[in-house]
């Protein structure tokens, strides 16, 4: 079991789960960083925890929840603060939980420290990931998944032949318009777009999933850890979300993980691994549930998914490019400045107009994420005249 | 992959397909022992594979089959041919493919002799579980499974924690009659209860799985291989057959192996093991299949599977008793001397009327094996007067 964390997006969904997992665990908490959005929960969750290092993004509240602890507790601001977090905190793990493109650097810090990471951060792996999984074997650590369907993938592959891989198979709710005919998608609203039929998530991570965003970024992500080709890699829609993801091997023997969708059942493996331990979800009863149902997904309908496969395919700088195009898209949606039909109409103009680079370094990747954002403002300005 | 292997019961189900995978791989097949009621089969395998022993449980077939192989060839019968062929061949690996209690001492030679046991005789384990994983200990050797359900789970538990499994759970078709009403299945016939829906077998496990005390005996099979009380091992309706069986862990975790109904799969596994090769069987489409279903087995319907279940919590010879009134029942039945209906009946009086020894020597094990037939013919007879 790990011998203390540092838990990065506390008061994110995953940060929240993670402190629950770790209370029960018992498990130190070494560290916590944060926004700053919500100080309240920041302050119980440090007077609870005690860690040694708190960082919080906004100097104001950094400034406040100073005020409120005691003066041994090291309060940090900026993006400074949250690297520090991630690597200077006396617990071996770090528990990557910011989403988005801003945990990219503190992720680093993490590994350069010699942490070993518990990620759910996908966007690292999709802005950088033949980066972070390269320093990663230099700084000799390990990435754990806490993503559920690489957690999946991951408990998957424990103990079994690793050349023997042929397929790995995410699984995918389908997100909350599965059902709905894809003519029917050019309307929908944000609060629509942010109601996950299944899992308890962060608002963008749930529009990315109503689009499917979620699961190419997941294709990306799964590829870089597992070093698998995105061609070996597929998305099969299974709405109950039981089985979490799948690996066919070259004997056609298939392993799948299953369970409750509860992200403490992964959260918890990533920091027991390469144990078990009790856990805090229910148990599957299968029989109750009755049946598991799969279908193939519909590309035409779930566009994202396509462009994610494209960047993949693409390489370099250009998976960058989509999340960066698809932040920035469902940002601007999410202010209901672009209609829902719009965001991958955006991200596959900013992907069209972008020239990969091969040369993946920080410079290059960050040069590709801003050039996407700046990108997908400017089409949305000329286009909608709102922004 | 192994460095060749004696293949006993090859004629059969499991050994037919044992010699296919074998020649997929390119396994050396070392000896072969049939019971000898299809010679002409034999003597095909024997020319195909040239192995150095070939045993035939049926002297006359033996000295036939001898004719018609080159000297060099080693032709044996009798139980003492079987046992050899299991043990003094130069293959490290014996497929144990006899099915009954006749496969017993084969499988007790195999160990003594080192010889790694691929094992798809479950009436060996039934009979004499502690007895074997205590030998396979001794002799420092290891017991492989075969049987599907068991290579599911053995394969779900490859590198994982073994101290966290909370519960294993095999899966079960549930035979040509679930759909059928418990009134009904007073005068099912031979032919009736032959005709497995998923799986290609043997006329005797098809009645059995029609039964379920397949699935009873594989309970108690998963309890001896995997060192796990019946308790925790629960049996699961599973129509499709794609779920193999799973492994629930301490954090509600469940691990599954799945794939097309193909013996192939499992054999291959074990000829493999640690390592995974290409295939035979065709790969699994879940999205083409749609859904999976699952339901709680009936146990007033299936009263064999509560049968199986009450014999392992006796405990030491009673289930060797359960395992030989089953085999006495069916095969009564399949010669039209009792009735489907008092396969159950003929089983429970037999258990009844054992006092188990808890001494798990092999004379107590015949003994009760022996008492058993014998209980059951006699009360066959007094039942019916048609014996």
């Amino acid at each position: 079991m790990a011998d203390g964390i540092a838990v990065l997006g506390s008061t994110g969904s995953i940060g929240r789960q993670t402190l629950e997992v770790a209370g029960h665990l018992g498990v130190r908490v070494r560290a916590l960083a944060a926004a700053g959005n919500n100080p309240g929960l920041l302050l119980e969750q440090a007077k609870r925890f005690n860690p040694d290092i708190i960082a919080v993004t906004d100097s104001g509240a950094a400034r406040v929840i100073a005020g409120a602890l005691p003066r041994k507790t090291e309060v940090l601001h900026g993006l400074e603060g949250l690297c520090a977090a991630a690597s200077q905190s006396g617990a071996p793990v770090t528990v990557a939980g910011v989403s988005g493109a801003a945990g990219l650097p503190a992720v680093i810090s993490a590994i350069k420290a010699g942490k070993t990471v518990a990620l759910a951060n996908k966007e690292a792996l999709v802005m950088a990931g033949r980066m972070i999984m390269g320093m990663s074997r230099e700084y000799k650590t390990s990435i754990l998944p806490v993503d559920g369907e690489h957690s999946a993938i991951f408990q998957c592959l424990q103990g079994q032949d690793g050349k023997a891989v042929k397929r790995l198979i995410l699984t995918a709710s389908g997100g909350p318009f599965l059902e709905i005919p894809a003519a029917e998608l050019e309307d929908i609203t944000p609060e629509q777009a942010s109601a996950h039929p299944v899992w308890n998530m962060g608002a963008k991570i749930s529009i990315d999933s109503s689009t499917m965003m979620n699961k190419g970024l997941e294709v990306i992500e799964a590829s870089m850890l597992f070093g698998v080709g995105t061609d070996r890699i597929d998305v099969l829609i299974h709405p109950q979300s039981i089985i979490h993801s799948m690996v066919e091997f070259t004997d056609n023997s298939t392993l799948a993980q299953m369970g409750v969708p509860d992200m403490r059942i992964p959260i918890q493996y990533a920091l027991t691994y390469p144990d078990r331990l009790k856990g805090l979800s229910n148990a599957l009863d299968l029989a109750e549930l009755g049946s598991l149902t799969f279908a193939k997904p519909d590309l035409h309908k779930f566009p994202c998914l396509s462009l994610a496969y494209d960047a993949a395919r693409t390489g370099g700088t250009m998976t960058a490019v989509c999340n960066a195009a698809n932040e920035a898209a469902v940002s601007l949606f999410s202010e209901k400045k672009v209609r829902y039909a719009e965001i991958p109409v955006l991200i596959e103009r900013a992907m069209g107009a972008h020239v990969k680079a091969d040369d993946m370094n920080l410079d290059n990747i960050y040069a590709a994420d801003r050039e996407a954002r700046e990108f997908v403002l400017n089409a949305a300005g000329c286009d909608i005249r709102a922004c």
